[in-house]
């Protein structure tokens, strides 16, 4: 059978829909919090705080870094492929803007409702927690790369971004595991996540496209763009939304090191593998970062500089050895097509990052953290104040497992649900095709024009394709007045 | 008649000129503040400051991003067409780094002059404020994009940023309007004022230059990086100058939200209007950006997070509109020739945001911002100290109209200087091309040596140009002869 | 002799036993800082701070920008060249990030050692440190891209950092000048290193790699995006590591209108020596730049804005001639082979940033600087307490001294030690070629599956090539052993 990668009545309306419904939560749920409220002044003249105090400046500079890495780091890494550079960067910005939406909601009924009013208070922290939810999406994106719809996409991150929100609620709430720079809750889930959902889509064909699933040039070089600002950018990743002063301090020290230790490690590996020493850009583009993924529980703690340099190495090594021998293998014996290899870049390093925190949290001790130190580090407060640093390390271990199981079961169920026959993917021989989803210029024809600016034809067909539109599709008809309804009803009330 | 686009006389004479003005102008006038002058260690005694109360570090990430937006998110947003991509990242350069220059002493003048010694002292703020000038002549280059030469732009820029001064004055200080992140300021009147020069400028035979009028797969890769940008530091683009502590992270939030929600609906329109339902890459480009525009008004109100969407859900639907419908219609029958279609994503989205704006403003209640947050977000002190917020809406929209006429006004003025037939701009079968104005390599000839390292032939041919030019451009000497004056003059002085 | 480029053996283990040795140092030298420690809490206390004071919120913004300026900017500038952008890219990645760990002993040695306990402490402003000391070996790459070997980069990389941290004890500490940007000990330094290297390394058989010296259209955008990121950004280098508060906030100020400045005439002088008055995208892409090398040293005075833009002025001047005039005169003539004109760039401009800064500081007043002012700028305190402009600016003259020195004999040193036969650099006629050092899919073949996901033939040969591996370089297993052993013993006292 041939595929149908029509998407124009299938694509608009779920965006439509949901954003519609995003609009229609927010208004019931969501305001701001204290710090960002025009009542901020009378709440620090309360507590004697300067404007200077106001979270804000902790932590907008690291957010506008954890933006650029969700958006061009994660967006930019996976132009790599000669011909999928549209959708890579262009769907990733698609679901990443759908993404924090959703997960300011599904976050902020867990961690920031105000049970005084029901309502969700915002501020920046909660922007960088979106952000981060976002990312195990994008994670998992990349294991399907270019064999997906846009709207298969989406229905990936609604339920990616739940499923998150529940999982990080077991581990840094119920558990009360620590976790950072979320090699658990965010790379371990994501790459399982994305992985079982490859898995359940696995392709026997896949090879149809292989004249496509490689890299030009030029790609590879836009491919560098997001390496090198994930690269730069992890430091302030891993410390977003880790304690003010020390907590944010240590953390951005101890992932600048193991990032540049795993740039060593990845080079050795990939020259000593490949005929006459050559580099892979395929390692240089994705190991590099394994690093910043490994030690992102454990940079909050005194991880110590050399021990960030020992993370960075062995995971250069294995993430790049996994390029090498695993993918291939995955592929071949255990039928999972990982267009990006998120196995070796956040799977494996996540559970990595685990076991490092788990045993750095163990090894904790008074006398290297000092008393106080030690009780704000690990949050030991409330009914955790008991809980001695062996423990927490075994609650540690476990969060790690509540991530895989999550990551897993979660990517079989909602793999099932994307092979139903209704999502407009690609066959087997289109894959790895902006062709089906972008109005693209073919690369050699440089004739048609594109820009919309003169063509008067194209304007006469654009009111023909408006009027049939309009006559065959009522039911986009009744969205919007719905939605028209709806602004009205809103705004009105909004001004009253 | 064949157009001549030699501008090795007057693209030298300009800048020359016009920077020896610059210097001239800024040693008579400009000198720190008292927060970046050496005497900040007594200032800061004396009011009981600490040195992270300095304005730097509240505005100087914001500062950085919104920096990033004017030349690496304008320039590169300007290079989708398939051979202009030098002209839209280095002329963007060039009037930007002319304009700021001038923005500081334009505004200067209006808003930070000392009137004990008649010197405008600049800090942080100043340098925000004229990157914000700057941005409204980038907006008006992007209608005549490809169409003008570098010396046009200068001129265009020179007369735009002076413009830009008055309005803002006017709209700011003697209206007292409130436009935190400028959409009637910068993106209204930019908008007009590029749009009136393009119809001074009508091409009626542009058609010639189909050919170059269109995209290629790597130069539409290449505007995403500038569309990225421009998306993710726009919180910062709206948050830099509003009040220090919840006024910026208020702002941040509701443009973080307005853009997520623009780019659902732009995805949606797309699609919906497109054969086979397939994304065009101008409308991903553009029309997910125009969400930021329309909420820059209303960010440091009390607009909530579901007003922001709901500002965010429309503008991306009438902006996708704006160009698939409008920009046709406007080029057929209006004579306006819009390039990057900076109607539909400047200028209407400027409109509505200051629509949106008054609306907000006349809608507020002490209730909601309590009797010292609505004094602080309103500015009502000194002599506005009894107005009330339905007057202020009232306001908001007279500015709006300010805006309007200052660009069509303006544009039609400056678009008569910009007709006369002295500054060398091209044929119109010879538009939207790198070639006349760079030294390009053509892109099939590979043998052509052009980093200048090894060839001595092109050694000696400068010389011969060196010495013809001595001879032929007598004025050009006497400039020379007059800032190697200028230059030891001032070296005295500054040593002395 | 034809020369061979397999590094299979060498590259591999020199990334392996220098990362090694890192790890090992680090383990016995580096620790947390009191800012970045849990012990901050008590400090904080102790010193009654707030936690906004921690250094991180002073500096973190601008570390984020030096650092985007290391590996985006430096390495992008450098993708100019048709075929050699991965190397360009690449290999700037991989000696920066070997680099800064070696820079943070090196300078901590220097600079942050605690002599109660023999520990170096780092915090935010030793990774600054480690950034801007990269800085140098990168710009010393500039003059040899595209004619070395990844290890002879890596030793020039190893000896550049050792004498940049000398040269930079001797200039800061012993002779106590100020050099904030470091127009002296990184660009001076960086800049002659490389030079010397250069002429020491000369080929006269170069021109045999003519036909890959020069750029495409599309490589000279990308490098554009290195240009930008430099440009927009060298505000935050040359006040990242300035006095809190006006310090900072002036050197920010200088250096924008420095490089603004710079832009007009770089662009006047292009278009004045170009045949047609055309703009050579060299110039623009690198002597746009020359304003913010020449304003380093000066940056924290009391410049002037004029002065700054003076600045701007003469080097955007004096660099542009240098491409058009000098770089070909010192190819023909001094035997010095400059492949990204780094003298324009950097060595001329740092010069006369050194003279700027030394001019400057004699012309000091107490009148211009306030007592206290005067005194904060130019650390008069302690053993210096005394010291009279005047002399300071002496000192400055001969820092500028040192640096040179350091430059051209370092450069000379370490050129010999280069020239070595056993490193693995290219023959003549395979200069400016990724295709030696990188498994790179030629630019036609469009076939040749890359990503490495499907091939199971690559799979087997990889088997292959690792049992050969094994049997063929017992050393390198050598290598592995000790690197276990030392994990497991280093690991197991991390836990105890």
């Amino acid at each position: 059978i041939t595929k149908n990668t029509n998407v124009r009545l299938s694509l608009p309306a779920v965006c439509i829909v949901w954003q519609t419904a995003m609009i229609i939560l927010f208004g019931v749920f969501i305001r701001y919090n204290e710090e960002s409220d025009t009542h901020w002044v009378e709440y620090r003249k309360e507590n004697n705080l300067s404007d200077i105090q106001n979270d804000f400046y902790f932590r907008y500079p690291s957010f506008q870094d954890v933006h650029v890495m969700i958006f061009v780091g994660f967006g930019f890494l996976m132009t790599f492929l000669q011909r999928y550079s549209f959708g890579a960067v262009g769907f990733n910005f698609l679901i990443a803007a759908f993404g924090l939406q959703w997960a300011l909601l599904m976050q902020g009924w867990f961690h920031s409702l105000d049970y005084t009013d029901g309502k969700i208070k915002i501020g920046v922290e909660n922007l960088i927690n979106a952000d981060f939810c976002v990312a195990g999406c994008l994670i998992a994106y990349g294991a399907v790369l270019g064999k997906v719809s846009p709207v298969q996409l989406l229905v990936l991150t609604l339920f990616g971004i739940t499923l998150f929100a529940v999982e990080e609620y077991i581990i840094l709430d119920l558990i009360h595991a620590k976790d950072a720079g979320g090699s658990m809750v965010i790379h371990t889930f994501g790459g399982y996540y994305g992985l079982s959902i490859s898995w359940m889509l696995y392709r026997p064909n896949l090879d149809q496209s292989n004249r496509l699933q490689s890299s030009v040039y030029h790609s590879d070089v836009f491919a560098m763009i997001g390496t090198l600002f994930l690269w730069m950018f992890w430091p302030s990743f891993n410390s977003a939304i880790t304690d003010h002063g020390d907590g944010q301090h240590r953390a951005a020290i101890n992932t600048y090191l193991a990032l540049a230790s795993t740039v060593l490690t990845t080079v050795a590996v990939s020259s000593l593998f490949q005929k006459h020493g050559k580099l892979d850009m395929v390692h240089i583009q994705n190991s590099t970062l394994a690093g910043g993924v490994a030690v992102g529980t454990a940079a909050e703690f005194m991880l110590m500089p050399y021990g960030s340099l020992i993370v960075g190495f062995c995971c250069g090594i294995i993430s790049t050895l996994g390029y090498i021998f695993l993918t291939p293998f995955m592929e071949k014996y255990l039928k999972i097509q990982d267009t990006c290899g998120i196995h070796n870049l956040h799977a494996m390093p996540g559970v990595i990052g685990g076991i490092v925190g788990a045993i750095t949290a163990a090894a904790a001790t008074e006398s290297v953290y000092g008393a106080e130190g030690l009780r704000n580090t690990f949050d030991f407060e409330g009914e955790f104040a008991d809980r001695s640093t062996s423990k927490q390390g075994g609650h540690q271990a476990a969060g790690l497992c509540v991530a895989i199981c999550f990551g897993v079961g979660g990517g079989i169920l909602v793999g099932f649900i994307l092979r139903l026959p209704i999502w407009g993917d690609p066959a087997d021989d289109n894959c790895f095709n902006d062709e089906p989803y972008w109005e693209a210029t073919p690369p050699q024809d440089k004739m048609s024009p594109k820009s919309g600016t003169i063509n008067s034809l194209n304007f006469s067909l654009h009111f023909v394709s408006l009027k049939m539109f309009c006559f065959t599709s009522i039911e986009h008809i009744i969205i919007f007045l719905n939605l028209i309804f709806f602004f009205f009803f809103v705004k009105t009330e909004f001004i009253i």
